[in-house]
């Protein structure tokens, strides 16, 4: 099966993201405007409370904003984000981050990303905008 | 010398606390609503574009906002927090982190984060808002 | 047919509510954790760019939330909001709002409003999260 | 004595502003990017609980923001805009709102405003990120 443009795009991205590969995301859903991807709690994730970072719930959602917001080819760059922490979660607890665009413009994109453990209990919310370049990634 | 009461707090959080060891955040300063760290940009805090992760950013500020929350003692959680990422920044580079409290009220607390590089430039700024349980941390 | 609880504790809000009245919003649909409404964008309500004020669209939103939040019957105040600014709307436009509450805790609820005007094409989206004292409205 | 630029086109942008004249904001203090104003609570400013309605707050602060983004004479627009409500007021007081310029891109302008009361207390904080065209004011 041949890879989308989108898919081409994030793939591209990915080689370099040191860190989503530290955090051990996986995509399970990439096309244009659009990302989900999920990882896994590891001890080495955790805040001095026992539960997960509240950064590490941030740079996940932040990743899939970033692959939703690149997918269209154009190389972009987070503006603006805020976050409702909702849940506490725990090491080995599966979370799934997924980022849709509510529009897109010229310039400017506007993303929603929610965050939901196994059970699909949402653990946080997240708002997203992005400035889009004239460049192309590929 | 003897630590504060503050120290103390933050001493036994960052037992804990393995994900801003991982980051390797090193704290300057901590009294009671007042937090000031740095960290220095590793290759694999970096992003598909080669700059550091907005993730990564987030979560040392987020660092700060707990240490100075918790700071008075009681069990704090963060509730909302808002970015705004300014300038980027690259591998080497040595970002510091200051975290102020607003105002705290019996229940909540305000705080206001700013991240600077080496050079005392902005590159992102922060809201945070945090409850404070009645449960001692220590 | 009798009114609701959340119909008879935003009724007893909209009396004193009197910058919701001068709006001259129109509440659709009250229950628990749950408003929508509308009004008419009037020539008192725009900006210096002949659009309408954000500050009118954060306020429909904001009474949208307020309404929500309280319509359980403990009275509840706003900590923090998040707003995107989507598109513009005109004088004559008539915007919804739709407020709903994404997760209700002992003390912290949280919500996400969304604006949209009489085509269906959101105007604006918000997040909200609000704090729970235990007093009783009625 | 002369008036600035940036007070020709706030004066422009005021003519319009039908909003900002019902709040009765008077401005203070007027240059590129950095706003002061101010204003008196109004009855018909007050929400359902008798205090000062959130979206007044955030209206003003708007306003303020607009005012210092648009200073430098390029039509601006409001991307992004967080809030936290630290403290009420009431019927009668005066709310100043002061928006700073924290850092000025090609396209992009962060900035930060802060809602103090008459004894200096701080009622509300704000960030704002808006986008700049190429359209001259004047």
């Amino acid at each position: 099966m041949e890879s989308s443009a989108a898919q081409q795009v994030v793939g591209t991205m990915w080689e370099g993201d040191f860190y989503s590969q530290w955090m051990g995301l996986v995509i399970d859903e990439i096309r244009e405007g659009y990302c989900r991807l999920h990882f896994v709690i590891r001890q080495d994730m955790l805040n001095g409370f026992g539960i997960v970072h509240g950064g590490v719930l941030f740079s996940a959602a932040d990743s899939a904003f970033a692959f939703a917001g690149n997918s269209h080819g154009k190389l972009s760059m987070a503006l603006d984000m805020s976050v409702s922490f909702i849940a506490s979660a725990r090491e080995g607890e599966i979370i799934s981050m997924e980022a849709k665009e509510i529009h897109l413009g010229n310039r400017i994109g506007f993303y929603e990303i929610t965050g939901t453990n196994t059970l699909g209990k949402v653990v946080a919310t997240f708002k997203g905008t992005a400035y889009r370049t004239d460049k192309d990634i590929l």
